[in-house]
């Protein structure tokens, strides 16, 4: 687990006023990695930290001389277009980073030494794919989620396997965008209801899956397991993360080698990393019912059972396009949190290490989708609707309503993440937007 | 399908004595690309060219001004110490390098012009992985291979998809390795027969899979699928694969999402690739049985139909601790060939991006285990051995032999593969070989 250092303090305060904001997702608590440019230009991409309503370019310090020798290399190689570099320092490295950035934009210091170019608006930038992702693997560890999905096919339990190790697959790195990525609705083979040869048509059931993005932040070498004990030194930070998932091609595909096509065509992560230092106040206990079984000896430790979860709140919201252009905003859809989550970060990554995977800095494992425990803290549609068969109404203008068993073209899908506590910093994701294209 | 041109021609002979013995695999109508450098030596990884018995140095011959100007940009790129750049240069660049290294070492040419360091032997080299590899996807498109699984489990027919779409699922691009790469057998979680809890513990039913890896020569934007009658202009070449599986892993491990962690701890491949100009005069028709369905009009064309196989030969050899130290050398376990394939490469790459998943330049596909229609042609031990149940005799020294129901520490699995029919220049592979560590 990360300590808790001054870094943590709630009564820190920015000079950058909008940093105190109640309900920004950015205090100087926070301090999360992107990468960024003017929107629409073409200057080149680069790292920066979200602070308030803007982002600090981190190359532009360096040049200003803003930073102590300490932070000055990791600071460099945190503004280059992508994050592995600075990843790849290690945690002191990171450390040293945030405690600078610390120093320099909290009270009692001022913005005397700091460039005004260095602080550009949130809302005059665009993002890119933090990371150069070398492999991207997608996790189910949602107790409810499994239960849920089951129940809809008659299935009154989770696999056997589920409550013994992080189920997880491969999934794919080409198609891996970030927030605001608009998303063609998938062709597919499907087989319809009762027939008995299959279709290539678009996919009618297209679907979300509310997750988080687990960042790596070391390597492990070829055939040398990650002891549980060591799972967290080996993990940044953690982003919000869309699975975009055809249930329609999946569930004609997908025996016997798991989902393919299904979710090859796009996953969307949010453009800030928020690090596990960050996150450091809102460790908890993950939560299981009495009764499930102890993890094997090597997926357990006392660090793990006392708080190997992390409390992340998590809402869905559904914008369709007649909303956008009514100006009516996004219908919340869910709100749960990721610590009803049955296995924990580092037991994914010692999993995924112990047959000698090699994971990189970079690499990128998907939570699998969270949902809570009840009915309303689902995180895929599929869940909620019951498979389409009770589609969720969502208002319109002057009283009419849209009906929804699954996305529907024009469709923006909004995930938020955060952290709150009493007596704590709020710490925020920012979004993950995506938005449905039509089928060529 | 890639044009015959002159250098198909079997008479055609080179002035380097090695490429015209009979049985090489790599005469002059191969020039089949890989990475290597000096073994032992710290000198840069770099592209070559195999020839006989040699590697042909592509940068010393740059800058000695062999090469005509039409083939001097794409010879650059191809000296790289990966081939990802020239390969991106398109069909034509191949096509030009091709001929004028064809034009280079034919008789009646003679070496006057070549530079002797610029012909190393291939017995003094060791090679790199040659690509840059995004994502790598594994297919499973023997319905051979298929049949025999299903009826060790008692399944009598293969799953209602399989005859209509080629399945895969997305595998770990981190842990592969080319020819000589030494395997850790895994530890991993596995339930013993009967048991009602699983244990971790080494894998038991360590295990080969014969495959071709297909190599992605041209990107396709995401959301743009690539037709069938386009989708050999995506394809650079082919060489050896082998999917190390765990079994006893895989069979706990896979139900829903499946193979993770039988399959992720290494794959090998052979250092050559062979391109697919090469391969031109050994098109063949698939084989399928009368009575299979036709596929759905997107996977299906005329040259589809006409020529979309390869009539590669392949055989499994494997060679104990016990016959190494004996100078017994390998074991003869399998021969077969990809025409017996159900799906063509062409049908793979086209069903991959159906819903809009982009390839990339370098990007590895799997063929799946190819198994041919008997018995003996197996590309699998669990196969072979009937999952264990019928272990193979390796003969020993001295009358004695040794038993396999699956891989022991110390063996190794080697693939070879080969084009040879009558009035046609024989199309080597060369050799892709793993060696099984003992677990940790």
């Amino acid at each position: 687990m990360r300590p808790i250092d001054f870094t943590h303090d709630p009564a820190a305060r920015s000079w950058l006023v909008s940093a105190n904001q109640p309900g920004s997702d950015f205090p100087i608590q926070n301090l999360p990695f992107g990468v960024f440019r003017r929107a629409g230009s073409a200057e080149p991409w680069r790292g920066g930290v979200a602070l308030g309503d803007r982002v600090i370019d981190l190359g532009l310090l360096v040049q200003a001389g803003c930073l102590p020798p300490a932070a000055v290399e990791a600071a460099a190689l945190a503004a280059r277009p992508q994050l592995n570099d600075f990843i790849a320092l290690g945690p002191s490295a990171w450390q040293a980073l945030r405690h600078a950035l610390f120093a320099l934009f909290a009270l009692p210091n001022t913005p005397a030494t700091i460039p005004a170019a260095a602080l550009l608006e949130q809302s005059e930038v665009e993002h890119a794919l933090p990371l150069r992702i070398g492999d991207y693997s997608d996790f189910y560890t949602s107790i409810h989620h499994a239960l849920n999905i089951g129940k809809l096919f008659g299935i009154p339990d989770v696999s056997p396997n589920f409550r013994w190790l992080p189920i997880a697959y491969h999934g794919r790195v080409s198609s891996i965008g970030v927030s605001g990525q608009a998303v063609r609705r998938p062709r597919g083979q499907l087989r319809p209801p009762g027939a008995e040869t299959p279709v290539h048509a678009p996919c009618a059931w297209l679907d979300y899956e509310l997750e988080l993005g687990l960042v790596v932040g070391a390597a492990n070498p070829l055939g040398e397991p990650v002891p549980i004990g060591r799972a967290e030194e080996h993990l940044f930070g953690i982003c919000l993360l869309n699975d975009w998932s055809a249930r329609d091609i999946q569930g004609w595909e997908m025996a016997p080698l798991g989902p393919f096509l299904a979710k090859n065509f796009a996953t969307t992560v949010s453009p800030w990393i928020v690090t596990l230092e960050a996150l450091a106040p809102y460790r908890c206990a993950f939560e299981r019912a009495p009764g499930e079984p102890a993890p094997l000896p090597h997926l357990i430790d006392d660090a793990q059972r006392a708080q190997g979860g992390f409390d992340i709140r998590l809402s869905v919201a559904l914008e369709s396009a007649a909303r956008r252009a009514a100006g009516l905003g996004a219908v919340p859809l869910t709100e749960t949190s990721f610590r009803h989550q049955y296995w924990t970060p580092a037991q994914m990554l010692t999993h995924h290490t112990e047959g000698g995977c090699n994971l990189q800095v970079g690499d990128l494992l998907g939570s699998g989708t969270i949902s809570g425990p009840t009915a309303a803290e689902a995180g895929a549609m599929m869940e909620l609707t019951q498979a389409g068969r009770q589609p969720l109404q969502l208002p319109g203008a002057q009283g009419d309503t849209e009906s929804r068993g699954f996305l529907a073209d024009g469709d923006a899908v909004i995930f938020r993440g955060w952290c709150e506590a009493s007596g704590r910093a709020r710490i925020g994701f920012g979004e993950c937007r995506g938005t449905v294209l039509p089928a060529l």
